[in-house]
């Protein structure tokens, strides 16, 4: 087991040299290596060192509580003593007001360290910009301070045995009462729907209160603190993330209050999604990173054959390996790259369609990343692999969710090929946005080339669904070789320019 | 949870009219559908029930002995009573004599039903192949019948602590006493090291008779029977396998017998390691096969969304779903014509250097195509393909293994770029077999061309390695084109031809 190590250089680098993360308002990059540092001295000291043991022994469900593994609870107390949670809530509510890029980084370390435990705290960001957006004042007031602190967790409550990707067949029902709303129905896959870390627990709960027939219109999103009217009744058994309890909740007329307009509860709970999504897919760069760093010191040290000249090889010096290791690397420097560009176009807020265009691709892209560097580094430790002893498989089944939750896979794809490719979808602005990356159009240009006729085929298609993989695919891997063009050239900035650059005339070719 | 069902009619198809298994004078095509269609009946009802049963429970190592899960001695011993480990073996040695071909599609069932217990099983059938060409005849005596019978398991013993995919550096040593040869060290990774299943347990051991200098020309094989002196000292806590109990043994001047002459021990285990590849290939296959099998029953029965016709739709009706069954059934209804080919070539053994070349080419894309296959399981069921409930998620972990183990997939892909480039490699015989298959050139014309040049490139290359999971993944790639060509020209002999067109044509795209 090598002890994780937080890649505080690379984040660093990719927000700065990369995304230009200077160009938003709220960015300070003293600041922003500070809180970096901080954070990576919790994460290797404390949350990381949980990663494995939480994996063993896992959440279980005890006389109907959810219980975390051990320690997660003082990991989390300490998490919450720093005032971690209230990272970028705003000072106003207690919080810390820092830029959503400096957040980006900190939660991609917590991810790598630790993706159980971060997504059980990381709903809160999420949950606290839903308040301020669509929240009374009072709602506010009552959250959002409880949330900064770390006195509340929260959960983000949609799917149901028979609505997963289709909302639309959500049958949980509000209805009034003389004492206002209440939520009766089941709730599953609740990421963190109960635990013993803090005092209470917001559930933003998405029901219906019009008729099964109006579809997703009928749909409204709600609060709900946690009572005894919500029980959970399972933990799933997963392949993966033991130590972050999937719930099956039961509403028993608990006790609710609406959040925004009745009948907008999408609209709403979509302000939730976006910024999942993208957390979702820094889950995904930081199973790729952790992975990459750890089949990078085993290669290195784990002897095998000789070289051409008759001495004793490392792994690290076969042709094959090194093959792979590259390709670790690109994907999780290159789908950082992606992931911190798309989130300061959000930030920027001047190209909303891009940045539309842009979160289902690194949600894809990210989440694939993060499989299959985890992937590649199984098969890099061979036999040890396969072992629980380097937890390099851990990665493997963590990662493996990333795909499926926040919208499977196939359902950002489709929103590429079909929201993408409309007027004013993002594409015009995905192109110009290669442009700007790409210093040197020739590099790109086979790809790019192929990627505009791609697009002008399918938006002129009668159903271009069936080509939904293939053009966010391709959307990808043209995106990912503009962003390596990026990093080529800002390589003099990082710690290892000569690796970047190697990486970068890989990627091009 | 759906129930396993075998795979009887795409297997007898592959075999009879894709492979043409009638050219092997042992074949019969009758006793083929008779003792699949018998193997079938005990691997739906006996051996398929405690596969997740025995994933969740796991091997045990209690007081120097290994476990079992609660089932496994029960279908073992049913199992062996009715004759299935002596499958192949000679009916002199107690054996019913089936043809490899035959044993493979029984042998690709067991795998798909339970890989744990086939695992545990199937090294058997090799090690009879190696007692019959390098065992004395007291040694034939003494062990085939007992393999045979089922009264003996076996293993194979080669990896250590720091002998992996190099065995060069192997340090277990054997010497010889008054009494004999004993052997000293200790082996890892020993897949049913010991188990409570069989009486007593033959392990072939490669251990070191020469110098260290000697590198792997020091090796000999021995056979020790299961005695004190050959202790477990540990299980490996696995990604998967659970039920399948991967051993540590040590050796303290335990009793042993040389197999075939001194210094040639790796020329015999190649015999028990050319049959295991095939094996693990065929592994992969079942996989692939069962894998598609649960998603195609999955999402027929589950709705989500509406059709374009605004009908209430099934998952299956999905572009996108549809796109990702079908990579499925190429996958495994391709890597299963890819192994029964080359399986044919094998006993038919016209060919040698073709045979050569295709064992290390289905080694690598059958047990991509099981763990590729699983992972589009999980993404097809989505939240619950991560649940262990529809146990596609225990397909993947337990299909992981098999790129890893019997010589990981680089070592396999290197082989392929060196050996099988040299003059009279297989390369040739390989090109005509693409002939002899593919029944419209042009629909494989492609690949085939930039299959040819990049051979020629490579033949010329002074090292050649850094292509060579290029150049494998091509000539996979070139091979499963062609299998599908004659797949798609014997379609009518199967009984979904449609469907099987339907794949052809993609394939061919």
């Amino acid at each position: 087991m090598f002890d994780f190590k937080a890649p505080q250089d690379d984040i660093l680098f990719s927000l700065v040299h990369v995304a230009d993360a200077a160009r938003i308002d709220s960015w300070d990059s003293d600041m922003a290596t500070d809180i970096i540092g901080h954070f990576s001295n919790l994460a290797e000291g404390v949350i990381a060192p949980l990663n494995a043991s939480g994996d063993a022994q896992g959440a279980r469900l005890e006389q109907g509580r959810v219980r975390m593994p051990d320690g997660f609870k003082n990991a989390y107390l300490q998490l919450a003593d720093d005032g971690w949670q209230g990272l970028t809530a705003p000072e106003s509510f207690g919080g810390m007001g820092v830029s959503p890029a400096i957040a980006a980084g900190v939660s991609e370390i917590f991810s790598g360290a630790n993706h159980a435990l971060q997504m059980v705290c990381n709903l809160v960001p999420g949950a606290i910009t839903t308040l301020r957006r669509f929240g009374t004042p009072s709602q506010q007031q009552d959250w959002i301070p409880r949330l900064a602190s770390g006195e509340a967790l929260s959960t983000m409550c949609l799917s149901e045995p028979s609505a997963g990707s289709d909302l639309s067949t959500i049958r949980c029902r509000a209805r009034t009462t003389e004492t206002g709303w209440q939520i009766d129905g089941e709730k599953i896959f609740i990421s963190g729907g109960d635990q013993d870390m803090s005092d209470t627990i917001l559930h933003l709960v998405l029901a219906r209160t019009g008729t099964d027939e109006d579809g997703i219109r009928g749909l409204s999103l709600f609060l709900c603190g946690a009572q005894p009217a919500i029980s959970v009744t399972r933990i799933e058994d997963k392949m993966g993330l033991h130590a972050s309890p999937t719930c099956q909740l039961r509403f028993d007329a608990a006790a609710a209050e609406l959040v925004g307009q009745e009948g907008e509860g999408l609209k709403a709970m979509f302000t939730l999604m976006n910024h999942a999504r993208i957390d979702v897919a820094l889950q995904g760069v930081a199973h790729a990173s952790r992975a990459a760093q750890i089949a990078r010191l085993y290669t290195a040290e784990r002897r095998q054959g000789r070289t051409q000249k008759g001495e004793t090889a490392m792994l690290a010096d076969h042709a094959d390996v090194q093959r792979m290791l590259d390709e670790q690397a690109i994907l999780a420097i290159g789908a950082r790259a992606m992931c911190h560009i798309a989130l300061v176009e959000l930030e920027l807020g001047t190209r909303p369609a891009l940045a539309e265009f842009l979160t289902p691709l690194c949600k894809v892209f990210g989440s694939q990343a993060g499989i299959r560097s985890a992937d590649l580094g199984i098969q890099l430790l061979g036999g040890y692999g396969y072992l629980r002893e380097y937890a390099v498989e851990q990665h493997w089944r963590d990662a493996r969710i990333a795909a499926i939750y926040e919208g499977a896979n196939g359902i950002h794809e489709k929103t590429l090929v079909t929201r993408g490719l409309r007027q004013g979808g993002g594409a015009d602005e995905f192109a110009a946005l290669i442009g700007e990356l790409a210093d040197d159009a020739t590099a790109i240009e086979p790809v790019f080339t192929e990627w505009q006729s791609l697009r002008t085929k399918l938006s002129r298609d009668q159903d271009p669904l069936p080509a939904a993989h293939d053009f966010a695919a391709l959307s990808a891997k043209l995106y990912l070789q503009a962003c390596w063009q990026r990093i080529g050239h800002m390589a003099h900035h990082h710690p290892e320019p000569q690796y970047l650059s190697h990486l970068a005339n890989k990627t091009a070719a």
